[in-house]
């Protein structure tokens, strides 16, 4: 038995004994002390410290990290204690504040199933779609609702805020106008924080924005891109655009108007009116607020402007069989293929907040969609009907959807605002003289009767019921849509609870997540997301708060950002931190931006160039390339370390010039490198700063940090180390921490003036980098709640489990299969890469053919010919048990036997188990098995899956058919059904 | 398109479109409108209303339902304000209780994915064991955890609560005593709710129940069946019952211990010490005090008295291909089977909680409970040790687990108490000169600085840290636990919560669930769980209160059993509903109990002929024989009515004596008896009462009531119509409702006294029936939520819509299968019944092989073989959609196809897809298949199982294997792995 019996000779009671049970981080971490030990020896040191102090560089091992506050870690009961004594310090106030964020009504069957659901927040991208098409399914329904509402026929699926998305939009314009159209034009009535970030994001690719009145703006002299317009306005106000947007085209500008998805179930869509192309969010379709983010922003466009689409796409296609699948489409835009040349270098986006918005349209559907959109616009009419009644106001205009500006007089716009507050409600002011009140689906008569009570001082007698009678449809008639949306049977037939949650669930079935098996994506770090991290984002306290909402309503969330803050400062060793980056490409961006602003207020405006090393992720090229710098590349060694003498080289080159280096430390190829320091000494000695991208904190933290090693400026990926999901595709968060003299210019907001964590002493921010201040809030307790629970003990013991659980797997694996890079004393980081190249010639295969291979066995195939072609990459993190690694291992030493018995001339060269992989039900079961090997050695490779068995929805996706033939919504019925059945 | 475009000419605002927009009712009531026409029109009616009026005799409408509250209903969100503003009414004391119920830290990853996924929490009870392996996993492993812990070879699977466990015992030591034993004795240190429940058992069993010091007891004389103990003692006392023990053996008496599971990983194990039986609550392992229930009791006892065993006993067996599986054992003991000479009338149990205990044990293991022991031992060791040093007190014992008691001067125990509350604290007042102090999980030493502070008045400079030092471990050297348990790797392997995570998900995927598809199971209701009705559920407010609390701090829980009250005698009919009984045969009990009050109040006792239909569900007449009634059975006729004639003769044969008829409505053949108004009306007139069996409630809200209907007391099972899941075999509620002049008999609580609500005039309570005053208080908000959100209407129209959809699934079956019972228009009520008997000549297809075939279809079974053998009775309920009906008939049809392909010679008549069904992938994909049908006509007969299959994760289960070689725990690894290698 391992069940120590009380010895009944020790009856005193040790105060150990009496400290709470519940302690977190032996559920996170999973390999056992006794595990430890044996597989440390395993690999060939005495110890856990042995193994760690002979891997990770003496030279910048920092002492031992030590947390200002939970230092000994919280337990799991405490921490929830905790989180809701810091959610009490919220209030939630009724919001009016409109600006592109408006309460909405989650459908409780979603917030379960799809928010609450580990089966629907643990994945990552849908890199592997054979097992992904649950998801893929449902972006393909937000897309085609994006596209169904704007009336334009192409969509992403999803960026990461409507301010990005405008400004991933006014890239496009420059780039369809070759960059040589300098001038993109916003129009005043604007949300503000979209013209920042605009304005933010002009500066460093080199255009100008202008801001003004669309009627009374002159195209000519001016080099004009693009143009963006509200529609409807940030005030309100509806506008028929048709003459701006036909003026600007004849200028051959291009047209972005950010848009309202509820507003479009019943005004004309922008492709309708002529726009090119339309942004905005869907966060009112069912996605809380969550005091900014994360919310699933979109972009649509015509298919002329595809190749120029930012982000994910998902796209129709064929698998092996010829059945319809689905899979991300037109891949070789991005950044992790493009590089620099990317169209844009986002990542990481909002795919489980796009699914939430897309199962939000399937269960109301066109027709309760529209009720809603004429529920909100009837109440904003009839308050304004209200309004115009009582003395003092009028209304600053008669065409809007849920948005009523009232001119209140003269100078008292903030004095009607605090009325409201005391009674509990926040309104906008717009400027001195008006306020604006926008409604939405959360609103009732009753909360327009308090409206009335507030704006007349409680002396009205008018009553929203009484009012109606009079009140009057405020949308111009020329602009009312008659157009049909949400026409395919998909949004036409789960509208019951029961429906829907057999729809999700039959979805999540085909899902492989972290609640079927690990997910060893290197660089990715697919480690636990406890429940308890988890709750504190469906709590109404932290979700159902307004960004902009008075800093004394999220006295909460404050508290929160200062502790994270701190702690992340304490964790990398640096002085101040932004949370406002939405994303690590993101957080990439806003550093290189940092940077840039640092060497500008120096006088150093030229210092320009960027080395990046050739092994760099993609996004690090792409976003130095948004930043307007020039990339240097330098090469690595036959080690995979940063090659020191090209280095120097290339920084002595550009000495005059020289802006950052970009570095991921551990290396992309799960190595410390020795030279680390000395990268960073010969940077600063050629006046560059040095970026280090932290998507590998989790070899760092407690053993070493960015700060402590020399980095000026870092981002961290919340979502690898610090435990927010990937959502299938995000959300994430990418905030950055920086040392003393770049903290000044740490990103600020147009609306809640924000800055480094803690503060600077001078403040000289760069502009906003996302729509809210703090990125995506709602889900920062997430970091938090691990960091707290972990403490330093905790958090430093992750580190090492995640070498450790790392160099157990190479070991284990080393003698079926080349380890690349090692370090000094050969050991990795906490990921390995890998090398199938030689299997090419010896057996036909290729890392893809292992990759699908693998899905047979039930699990995801690790990071795929990146940074290496050729090569898998693999990081199990530390919240694997060994019984997991074992199981892993042992599917890959199988699936080497399987290679062997093609070399070996025993399996079909073209035929085998791995060119044919995966194998899905409907085909292992065809009556017509005609395959050289046996089904049972095709489905059940493995005695566990015999037990359990997941199963890949489709044969391989064919990605090539898919590009040639694109096709990025849901079929018209009749068609599908054509291809179905032509397909069957 | 199917939707409507604002037409541009109507601009003015309906107040119609101002209200609301997340209305409930159309969320559960799945067929649309237009559906319902064309629907009822294919039945041969002109109108819904048309096929309701000619279903539902007009001699039984009631008037148009009116609810006293929220008749209109509450959208969504209103339902969940409300909702948190009653739980803002209960305060969550820190609870020193004891008594059965302790706080305990629900581990997160349970609660999200067991207690809030509908995955688990929406089965019925695994009677179709192919698709059900995972719960029948986890409750085998609760199985096991129990005989561990009491150190008893054989347990069930749960049961309602400790109390009616309790009970059960001494039911069973009865029976052993073959009832010539007629004496009970309780031992004085029992829990009050325990001694009060068998003091209500035995009385109506003929026992005799004496209540005293075991150690004073004399046995000579007393005709002693058995004997029950607590241990430790309610008081806290741990007492060595060897002698005790070991004399009620000598004089033949049996010796039932109540225990804690807790307490039981340091104390010597009941089967070690010699008892023949073990009762308990599994509560304290990771399931809310809930203010009562639901929690999953146990009762553990030797082989040699398996068949008197009560309730449901997981078994392994083998499966068709000779692979361990596991299912129900031993059914023949039980009440469907066995009727009244059934072990117990138990039926729905606790399976939910049962599995969160289990899985409690299984996360923390041995080892980690007996972390989580010694520490609640060292808190109220300290927290003893300190009170010995005040002034003033001294302690009851020096030998006890977690439960100090403190003796605290003469009449001065309320007081303390008092000082208690005044901190936020609950002390047990255990007589007037002690309190006792009942430590738990969730206890700290901070609390129990306070708790010195209290009894010290804030005076004393102890701190809980100084006093550990000297504290000493209290439990007695003689009876320290020396033996091992949950030695099984499965208690031993996930304590990750990655591995747990993964455990519970791999046990779900097995499980079918209403999240896959409808369950059509006939008398059990599956209906939507809606979300917002569970969402209270995992309230903290709701959940962490102890039964026992103080009135003034569950105000929030009160005036919901006041309005639950009020709905349920508005639907019902009645003038009062007790909320005490916890299932739904339960409320047979007490409803048969509340008879026999009334007839002995009435000075008419010998009244205890009991009528009841042959057609009846075995819980009647096993609740019947528990009240000690004569059963006299009656006939039906031809078209399964009661037998009219029949009836009247045995009332009057019987009308001396006659005590009650037990009558389902509508029958339990699914039709309205036309006789129903003279059933009842021949009953009274020979002085009988009528209990109606409330399951069929379904088909009678806003229609017609028992009240309205005759009946004098009804059972309403909350878990069916009134939308508590199932929980894959419990939770349940079975509150009944009566005619006024049986209102003072409802039961009370020796704790907490209660009775009717509305209270009645005069109070006479029988007793207790359950150990908790509102029996499962916590899953109450659910049904509370279900009518609040319908209102009438909605909840009227539930009905009709279930009429109709049963009605509709009748006709398109009729062509294929032969209906049995229809009324007199040819119409069914909401479940009918398909006459499976000629296939069985025709192509040797018996029921069972229909029902597994279904499994290949991805669906469940319908009721099979009852209450007619040979047939299958289908329930669809309101919250199924037309799609959902279609695709189930379209799998009816289907099979009835392969059923004419056996008969017409195509089909193999002893291999084919219904004999050798359900068809597991294991074995569908061997490399040996030799069946003379195909693999895709095996695994994929329907498209839809193309396009999303579920799995039946074993071939078809052999119940006799099993029941003759009964293993009801999991077996030690090594011949588990030579059972496994055996089958392979
Ligand atoms: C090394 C590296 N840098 C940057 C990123 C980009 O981060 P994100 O996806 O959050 O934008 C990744 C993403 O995986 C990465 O692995
Ligand atoms: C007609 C009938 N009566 C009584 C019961 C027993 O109810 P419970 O399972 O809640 O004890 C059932 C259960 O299915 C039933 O169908
Ligand atoms: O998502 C990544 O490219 O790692």
């Amino acid at each position: 038995s391992r069940m120590r019996i009380l010895p009944s000779l020790v009856r005193s009671i040790s105060l150990e004994a009496l400290k709470p049970s519940d302690s977190f981080p032996r559920r996170h971490n999973s390999v056992t002390p006794d595990e430890q030990q044996a597989m440390s020896e395993l690999c060939g040191f005495s110890s856990l410290d042995d193994l760690i102090d002979s891997t990770v560089p003496k030279s910048i091992r920092s002492p031992p990290l030590k947390l200002s506050k939970f230092d000994e870690g919280l337990t799991e009961s405490q921490m929830l204690a905790h989180t809701k004594s810091l959610a009490s310090k919220n209030k939630v106030f009724k919001s009016y504040l409109g600006m592109g964020y408006y309460g909405t009504i989650v459908p409780p069957v979603i917030l379960r199933n799809i928010m609450e659901n580990p089966g629907w927040y643990t994945q990552y991208t849908p890199y592997q779609a054979e097992i992904a098409q649950g998801r893929l399914e449902s972006l393909l329904n937000f897309q085609t609702m994006i596209t169904d509402f704007t009336g334009l026929p192409m969509s992403n699926a999803s960026l990461l805020d409507e301010g990005t998305a405008a400004a991933e939009a006014m890239s496009m314009c420059s780039s369809i106008g070759r960059g040589k159209r300098t001038t993109f034009f916003v129009a005043k009535n604007c949300h503000p924080q979209t013209i920042d970030v605009c304005q933010t994001r002009a500066g460093a690719l080199g255009l100008n924005v202008i801001v003004a009145e669309p009627k009374d703006f002159d195209y000519r002299g001016n080099n004009v891109c693009g143009v963006l317009l509200q529609y409807p306005g940030t005030d309100g106000d509806i506008l028929d655009y048709s003459e701006v947007i036909s003026n600007a085209h004849t200028y051959g500008a291009k047209v972005v108007m950010a848009t309202d998805l509820l507003a479009l179930t019943v005004l004309k869509p922008p492709g309708e009116l002529g726009a090119d192309m339309a942004v905005g969010s869907a966060q009112r379709f069912g996605v809380p607020m969550g005091y900014g983010g994360p919310h699933a922003a979109f972009l649509a466009t015509s298919q002329e402007y595809k190749r120029l689409m930012p982000g994910r796409i998902i796209g129709m296609s064929v698998d092996s069989t010829g059945n319809p699948a689905l899979r991300m489409a037109m891949q070789t835009r991005e950044q992790h293929i493009r590089r620099d040349k990317a169209t844009s270098n986002i990542c990481t986006a909002q795919a489980l907040l796009a699914n939430m918005s897309a199962m939000y349209a399937v269960y109301h559907g066109p027709d309760g969609l529209k009720v809603i959109a004429d529920r909100v616009h009837g109440l904003a009419s009839v308050f304004a009907t209200g309004i115009a009644k009582l003395e003092g106001f009028h209304l600053g205009s008669r065409s809007f959807f849920d948005t009523v500006k009232i001119v209140v007089g003269h100078g008292q716009a903030q004095q009607w605002a605090d009325a409201g507050i005391e009674q509990g409600v926040n309104l906008r002011v717009l400027d001195e003289n008006s306020v604006t009140v926008s409604f939405d689906e959360t609103t009732t008569l009753v909360d327009v009767d308090q409206l009335l009570q507030i704006f007349s001082k409680g002396k009205t007698d008018l009553t929203a019921e009484a009012v109606a009678l009079e009140a009057e449809v405020s949308i111009p008639s020329v602009l009312v849509r008659e157009s049909a949306y949400l026409t395919h049977p998909i949004f036409n037939m789960y509208h019951t609870e029961h429906e829907l949650l057999r729809y999700l669930h039959r979805l999540q079935a085909k899902d492989l997540s972290l609640t079927h098996s690990m997910i060893p994506l290197g660089s990715c770090t697919m480690k636990l997301n406890a429940t308890v991290e988890m709750m504190p984002v469906t709590m109404p306290e932290f979700a159902n708060i307004h960004p902009f909402a008075p800093l004394d309503q999220t006295q909460g969330y404050q508290e929160l950002f200062t502790d994270l803050g701190n702690f992340l400062c304490e964790i990398t060793g640096f002085d101040s931190v932004s949370l406002q980056p939405n994303a690590g490409a993101a957080g990439e961006y806003a550093g290189l931006m940092v940077i840039r602003a640092y060497h500008h207020a120096r006088g150093e405006a030229h210092r320009n160039v960027c080395i990046i090393p050739v092994s760099a992720h993609g996004t690090n090229p792409a976003s130095a390339a948004m930043c307007g710098m020039e990339i240097v590349a330098v090469g690595t060694d036959e080690k995979g370390n940063v090659d020191i003498v090209e280095l120097r080289r290339a920084a002595e080159a550009n000495k005059d010039n020289l802006s950052a280096l970009m570095v991921t430390y551990p290396s992309t190829h799960g190595v410390y490198e020795e030279g680390i320091d000395e990268i960073c000494r010969i940077i600063h000695q050629f006046g560059g700063q040095v970026y280090m991208d932290g998507a590998n904190m989790n070899a760092q933290v407690g053993l070493t940090s960015p700060g402590h090693i020399g980095a000026d400026v870092c981002h961290l990926n919340l979502h690898k180390t610090f435990c927010i999901p990937h959502g299938g595709g995000g959300p994430g968060m990418g905030p950055i921490g920086v040392k003393r003299h770049l903290a000044p210019y740490l990103p600020s907001h147009p609306v809640v003036p924000t800055g480094g964590i803690p503060p600077p002493e001078s403040r000289k921010p760069l502009g906003s980098i996302s729509a809210a201040p703090w990125g995506s809030a709602l889900i920062l307790p997430i970091s938090y709640s691990y960091i707290a629970m972990m403490g330093s003990k905790g958090l430093t013991a992750a580190s090492k489990l995640a070498i450790l659980n790392a160099n157990y797997m190479a070991k284990r694996l080393e003698g079926h299969y080349r380890v690349l890079f090692r370090g000094g004393s050969g050991t990795c980081a906490h990921e390995f890469i890998i090398d199938l190249r030689s299997f090419k010639g010896t057996a036909g295969i290729e890392p893809e053919d292992v990759a699908k291979r693998l899905m047979d066995y039930g699990f995801h195939a690790p990071t795929m010919s990146w940074p290496v072609p050729g090569t898998l990459m693999i990081e199990p993190t530390e919240s694997e048990s060994k019984a997991e690694l074992d199981r892993f291992c042992d599917a890959m030493i199988s699936i080497r036997g399987e290679i062997q018995a093609i070399e070996s001339g025993v399996a079909n060269p073209g035929i085998n188990v791995l060119k044919c992989a995966p194998h899905p039900a409907s085909v292992v079961l065809a009556d017509d098995w005609n395959k050289p090997y046996s089904r049972e050695s095709a489905a059940f490779p493995a005695t566990w899956v015999r037990a359990s068995k997941f199963w890949p929805s489709t044969g391989r996706v064919d990605n090539v058919y898919g590009d040639r033939n694109l096709i990025c919504t849901l079929l018209p019925v009749s068609p599908a059904a054509e291809e179905q059945s032509a397909a069957a």
